[in-house]
C-alpha cells in the first residue's frame, strides 16, 4: 500500500476539517493507504515536506476536528498556474519519497484549478501513478456540479439566525424610529449567503451581485417599506454591483495578494445612500466578517455530516481509475424528502466557472426570494450539532501546526 | 387583588423576554396579581394605555418567549427626568383605572433611574398604592450591586466563541501572513464585554475603556506578538479612550437622541495606527454590532435560567413592603461551586453609578486578564440550552405589538 496526503487550501469553512476527519476516518475502519498525512498550509506544506500523520487519531481527536471551524492543518493560497517543469519534477519527487500516491485538496474554484493543472502535468510529463483529487468547500456556494458545497450550509444557518435576531433587535423600537437595518454577507460574486438570510423570514429588501443594484428602485422600496411599517431589514452581498458592473461597495475596495479585490463596504455605501435621501431617520450595519465563516457553535447538522461523509466517500473512491482531476460532489436526490448522495465530477467545470444564484429565485425590485430558493434552501439549515464542550465552547481541535502532541513525518 | 405591568426599556438582550417569562410564569403559580399586563413599547405604551395580557400565556408561549432575544413587548428610550406633576398624575391616574399596583421595569441605567424618579415623585406627592420596580439587564454589565446584569452572560458567550473561532479562521495561514484580527465589542464605558472574548483562549491584546490606551505601547506590542508568532488577535471595547478621555474611535463618533454619544469605529482605528506603522502587512476587523446582543442561538444556559429566576423572584418580592425604588440583584454565595442568590438593593445606587471592569483583573500592557478575572466570567458562560427549534431556526416567540393572536387589554 501507499499513502495519501491531505492540504487543504483557500478561505476556512466551519466543517473543511469535518472532511478531513471523513477521510482519516474512512482509512481507520478501510485501509487503503497505509498513511494518512496532513499537509501543514496545504501546498506550502508539500514542498516544505512538513507533513503530520493523522493515521492513527483517537475518536475524541476526530470527534473534536470534526466540530472545530477553520483549516487545522493550515491553509494558503497557492498559485498553480505558475508551476513549471521543473517545479512539478521537484514536486513529484517529493509525492515519491513519501509514497504518496494520492493528494486530496480541500478547497473552491482556485483550489480546483491546483487539481486540475497538477492533472494535465502528470499526463503532459506522463506521471501515471498520482491522483489529484479535490474536496469541495466554500462557504460561497459557487462551485458548478454540486447541489452545494460543504461549508455553505453552516454558514448560511448562521446568517439566518443572526438576520432573524437582529430584525427582532430592529423591530423592538417604536413606530417613531424610523430604521432601516442593513446585513452585510460575503459571497463574492454569488448572492447565496446573502439570500440564504432570507430564511430568517424578515428581510425586506436582498441585494445579490447577480441582479444590478439600481440606486433608485432601492430608495423607492426603503420609503415604501418604512411608510408602511417604520422598519426595513436589508441584506447585501459584498458583491452586490451596479449595472455598469462597478461594486456598490467601490469605494472602499481593496486588492488582495492574488489581485482579487478584497470586499466589504457594501453595507456603509447603501447606508449612505439612505442618509443623503432621507429615506430613514436612523440606520444600522451589521458587517458579518470572518465569523460567518467559522461561526461552528451553530453549525448545521446537514452539513457537519455531509462533510464528513463527502471525506469518508471520496477515500473510498480514490481507489478508481480515472479519478485524478475529478473533484467530489454532492447530489440531491429527487422526491420531498431532502437526502444527498456523492459522487465525483470533472474538477475542470468547478475550477473555471462560478456558480450563480438563480436570477428567476429572485423576486422583483430586490424584495427577496421566492418559495422555489426556499425550498433549496430550507434542508440545508436544519439540525443541530451535539457538540462537546469545553469550560462552556465549543471543544476544538487546536491546529496540528501549533501543537507538540501530534506525530510529525519524518524528512526522507 | 389588583394587577401588574411589566415594561420593557433600553437596549434588548438575549434574554430579556425570559425575564418577563419568569414573572408571567410566577404569577400563573403563585397569583398574587390578578392580572399580569404588558406594555407595549414600555413606557410609551403606559402612557398610550396600549397593554396586553399575558396572564394566561400557554407553556409553549413561555417556553418560546423565554428563549427569544429582543423585546418582545418593545421597548422605548424614556426620558423620566422631564415628567412634571401634571404629567405624574396622568400617569398614576392610568395605573389607578386598570387597577394595577406594580409596575415592573426591565433595564439597565435610565430605566432605574426611571424607577427612582418615579418612587420619588410618588413619596412627593403622597401616592402610597403604586410600586415600582426594577428587573435588570444589559449586556454591557455595567450596573452596580449585582454580580452580573441578565443578559451580559449570554452576550459574553457569543463574545468569547466568536473570539475563539476567528481566531481559529486567523491562526490557519502560514507565518508568512503576517497579519492582525481586531474584534470590536459593545459595552459603552465599561469592559466587560471585551473582556469577555479572553475567555476564548487566544486574546493577544485587549483594549477596555478602563485602563488608557497608549498608542505606543499598543504598536510595541502588536510588532512583538508579530514577530514572536506572526498573527495577533486584538479585541477592543467600542468605549476605549485615550489618557486625555478622547474616544479612541473619535473620528467616527457620533450622537443619539439622548444626547449620548454612539460608539463604534474604535477598531478601524486602531487598524489605521497598525498599518501606519507597518507593523503588519494585512489586519482584518470583525465588529459585533448587535449580534452580539441578541445572539440567543448560543445562550449562556447560566444567564437563560437566571434571567428566568431573577422574574420569579422580583414577582414573589413585589410583595413586600418597602420594595418599591429597588431592583433585583443577584450575588454569589460564596464557595468554589458557582450557585446566585437574588435579592434587591436601592435602585438609586444604579441608576447614578457605572459599574468598571476592576482594573486589578487587566495584565500590563493591554495583554489580557488575570486567572482572577476568569474565575469571575467562566461560570458565566457554561451550559447550552436545548433550544425549542423551527425550520432549522429557534422557535421565537413573535413581538407581540406585531401580533393579532393576543389579548389586548380594552380600554378603561
Amino acid at each position: 500500500m501507499s499513502n495519501c496526503i491531505i492540504a487543504q487550501s483557500g478561505g476556512p469553512t466551519a466543517v473543511d476539517n469535518a472532511t478531513i476527519a471523513g477521510i482519516v476516518r474512512a482509512n481507520q475502519l478501510n485501509p487503503i493507504y497505509d498513511h494518512v498525512y496532513g499537509s501543514l498550509y496545504g501546498m506550502e506544506g508539500i514542498l516544505k515536506e512538513d507533513f503530520i500523520d493523522c493515521t492513527s487519531f483517537s475518536e475524541e481527536e476526530i470527534r473534536r476536528l470534526r466540530q472545530t471551524p477553520g483549516s487545522a492543518l493550515g491553509t494558503c493560497r497557492f498559485r498553480i498556474r505558475r508551476i513549471n517543469k521543473t517545479d512539478f519534477e521537484y514536486f513529484i519527487d517529493i509525492l515519491d519519497r513519501y509514497d504518496i500516491e494520492t493528494v486530496f485538496f480541500t478547497g473552491g474554484n482556485d483550489s480546483m484549478d491546483t487539481i486540475v493543472v497538477l492533472k494535465e502535468l502528470a499526463e503532459k510529463h506522463h506521471v501515471k501513478h498520482h491522483k489529484f483529487i479535490g474536496c469541495p468547500k466554500t462557504i460561497d456556494n459557487d462551485l458548478m456540479e454540486t447541489d452545494h458545497a460543504p461549508g455553505y450550509a453552516s454558514a448560511a444557518r448562521f446568517i439566518a439566525s443572526t438576520a432573524l435576531s437582529t430584525w427582532l433587535d430592529l423591530s423592538a423600537y417604536p413606530e417613531t424610529r424610523k430604521e432601516v437595518f442593513i446585513l452585510e454577507t460575503m459571497g463574492r460574486d454569488a448572492g447565496w449567503l446573502a439570500a440564504s438570510a432570507c430564511m430568517g423570514k424578515h428581510v425586506d429588501i436582498l441585494i445579490v451581485p447577480e441582479v444590478p443594484f439600481d440606486k433608485t428602485i432601492f430608495i423607492e422600496e426603503v420609503r415604501r417599506i418604512i411608510y408602511e411599517k417604520s422598519k426595513c431589514y436589508v441584506v447585501v452581498s459584498e458583491g452586490a454591483r451596479f449595472a455598469d458592473g462597478v461594486y456598490v461597495a467601490a469605494g472602499e475596495a481593496k486588492s488582495d495578494l492574488f489581485g482579487q479585490t478584497v470586499l466589504g463596504g457594501a453595507a456603509r455605501a447603501l447606508e449612505t445612500m439612505i442618509v443623503d435621501a432621507g429615506a430613514a431617520t436612523r440606520c444600522r450595519v451589521q458587517v458579518l466578517s470572518a465569523a460567518q465563516r467559522c461561526h461552528a457553535a451553530e453549525l448545521s447538522l446537514v452539513d457537519y455530516n455531509e462533510a464528513f461523509e463527502i471525506g469518508m466517500y471520496i477515500h473510498g473512491a480514490s481507489a478508481q481509475d480515472g479519478i485524478s482531476g475529478r473533484m467530489a460532489a454532492i447530489r440531491r436526490k429527487k422526491g420531498d424528502v431532502y437526502e444527498a448522495e456523492y459522487c465525483t465530477v470533472d474538477a475542470d467545470i468547478a475550477a473555471n466557472y462560478v456558480r450563480a444564484l438563480p436570477v428567476k429565485w429572485l423576486k422583483p425590485r430586490f424584495t427577496g426570494i421566492t418559495e422555489e430558493a426556499e425550498k433549496y434552501f430550507e434542508p440545508l439549515i436544519q439540525g443541530s450539532v451535539d457538540l462537546l464542550m469545553e469550560n462552556g465552547l465549543p471543544a476544538y481541535a487546536m491546529p496540528y501546526y501549533l501543537r507538540d502532541d501530534v506525530i510529525r513525518v519524518e524528512r526522507k
